[in-house]
């Protein structure tokens, strides 16, 4: 039986989907549920179990030869165990093996969500044809991950890329990680809105205190919106900076709720990336929305089991 | 004729060294001259070939199939040029069509001195076995380069791995790379050495203001002294941790004349790294001392040149 399709999951704090893949991204199946997050680890597998159900039963089930996994973080992509932050019924919990079972043996490959992200937007979006490529996720928290020399970079345990918890302000205010002065911090869709409201913004008539509301009214001209969207590009632009420097890519990739804000984030970002990307291998970096929509977490994980796959065919 | 040596080249602001180098590391004949930095690009480019003439000259010279060089950065590796910053007459010199030239067009394989040092130390020193490894050069300025999956990550243009430049201080003091709160700004051995005296260090009777006496001085209790110091581990625990969050490593080493200090910057190192590697798959990070000693440029860049002859046998 020829096996040209792969298995995807993506799982989130929020939902779990499934997806049948094909070898151009074409997702031809489907399968969701929410996710039980604050249940216990066997009733959130039963929900992983009842979308693969969905997903075997398929007639195309027999034409799937792997399957990818891109799960929130963080993972160990070498112990096949998933520790999402969101799902606290999930400690080390072993994925890997439970997935395995639950398709009768099939090869998996595990990657946290910013890197399957990645793998997305490079395999099908704004990262295409870019040998190194940093692809990020602006949204609740701040994510990412790394194409190197024309591959993903997962890292040996799938979380290489997490950009948001990279310090650029080594004295400044305490992260919930643990550190101090993380991009996430900084310019994370909450802080956006908390920095902006403790400055003296105030929301509309509808109370919307989200980033959103923010971005509006700095498109509006609210000059302290307008200081709270330039803080944030100012710590985008020191962690892409320092990516670069430290790895060289040269296309930076942003996309989530934060990243959808346009200019209002995009153009700051872009002038504050002139003041710390300075080498002269760095300073030809460009920054661009992502391409990929909701579907990037699938196609992302089943870009991950196809190179996989295909890495296997050639040892 | 069977090729089982290299040549290597390392060149520095203040000397040019050259040697022929076995498959296990061993200079097997050695030439040098000093860099006559000031001078016009053709004068230092005399230097290399005189250095070049010598090794050619070698009855050894019948048996090498390759030459690597590693260079003072910035270095461009797909143009095959150099703009050391020390060596003004070079920018843009085209030093590998030169060298290539100079040896009979003998294939040239370039990266620069912060990768070469890393080369060395995971063929040969304190990274050997390690397939994810950050290796620093803490002295006049901050160099550094990465092994990731195994291998040399020296980036399309040879200058990866330049921790010295990313920012960790985002509002900090300006940098002279045009940043601001560079790791280099803050824990570079002059950076120690001034900030000691602007908060009232006072060197002894032979005048001696240089951070090897600033570490002196930290050993014998002095507080200004042993607070400079920690303030530079901070900030490279501060890049190492960024480094290890981006990429996944697993060992940090350090050498260079700062890195010689030992504990006085090695504790609080250690301390520091504990507050900014917060996230699980960054928690068992190590830092060790360099082991590989003045030669480590010569054996990095010959190991770049072995590396890249065994990828070229294999395609």
């Amino acid at each position: 039986m020829h096996t040209d399709l792969v298995a995807a999951l993506d799982i989130g704090g929020t939902k779990i989907a499934g997806g049948l893949v094909d070898g151009r991204g074409r997702i031809l199946a489907r399968a969701q549920r929410p996710t039980p997050a604050r249940e216990n680890g066997d009733t959130v597998m039963g929900a992983v179990e009842a979308v693969l159900g969905e997903l075997t039963a398929s007639p195309l089930w027999a034409r799937v030869g792997a399957l990818g996994i891109g799960s929130a973080g963080p993972v160990d992509a070498s112990a096949g165990t998933v520790s999402p932050v969101n799902v606290p019924g999930w400690r080390d919990y072993p994925l890997v093996r439970r997935v395995r079972e639950a398709t009768g043996g099939l090869p998996v490959e595990l990657i946290g969500d910013g890197v399957a992200i990645t793998a997305a937007e490079h395999w099908q979006g704004a990262a295409r044809g870019h040998d190194n490529a940093l692809c990020m996720v602006v949204s609740t928290g701040v994510g990412g991950g790394l194409v190197l020399n024309g591959r993903l970079h997962p890292g040996p345990t799938g979380n290489a890329g997490h950009i948001g918890h990279i310090s650029v302000d080594l004295d400044g205010d305490p992260c919930p990680c643990g550190a101090r002065g993380c991009v996430e911090r900084i310019a994370s869709g909450p802080n956006i809105a908390r920095r902006a409201l403790d400055n003296g913004w105030l929301p509309g008539p509808d109370g919307d205190t989200s980033a959103a509301a923010v971005a509006a009214a700095a498109r509006a001209g609210d000059k302290v919106a307008v200081a709270s969207f330039e803080r944030a590009a100012q710590a985008l632009a020191a962690g892409i900076a320092a990516t670069a420097t430290l790895v060289e890519i040269d296309i930076a990739v942003i996309g989530g709720g934060v990243g959808k804000a346009g200019e209002v984030l995009l153009a700051p970002l872009r002038r504050a990336l002139g003041d710390y990307a300075t080498l002269s291998f760095v300073q030809r970096l460009t920054v661009t929305p992502a391409q990929m929509g909701t579907d990037a977490g699938l196609v992302g994980a089943a870009a991950a089991a196809l190179t996989r796959r295909a890495d296997a065919a050639t040892v």
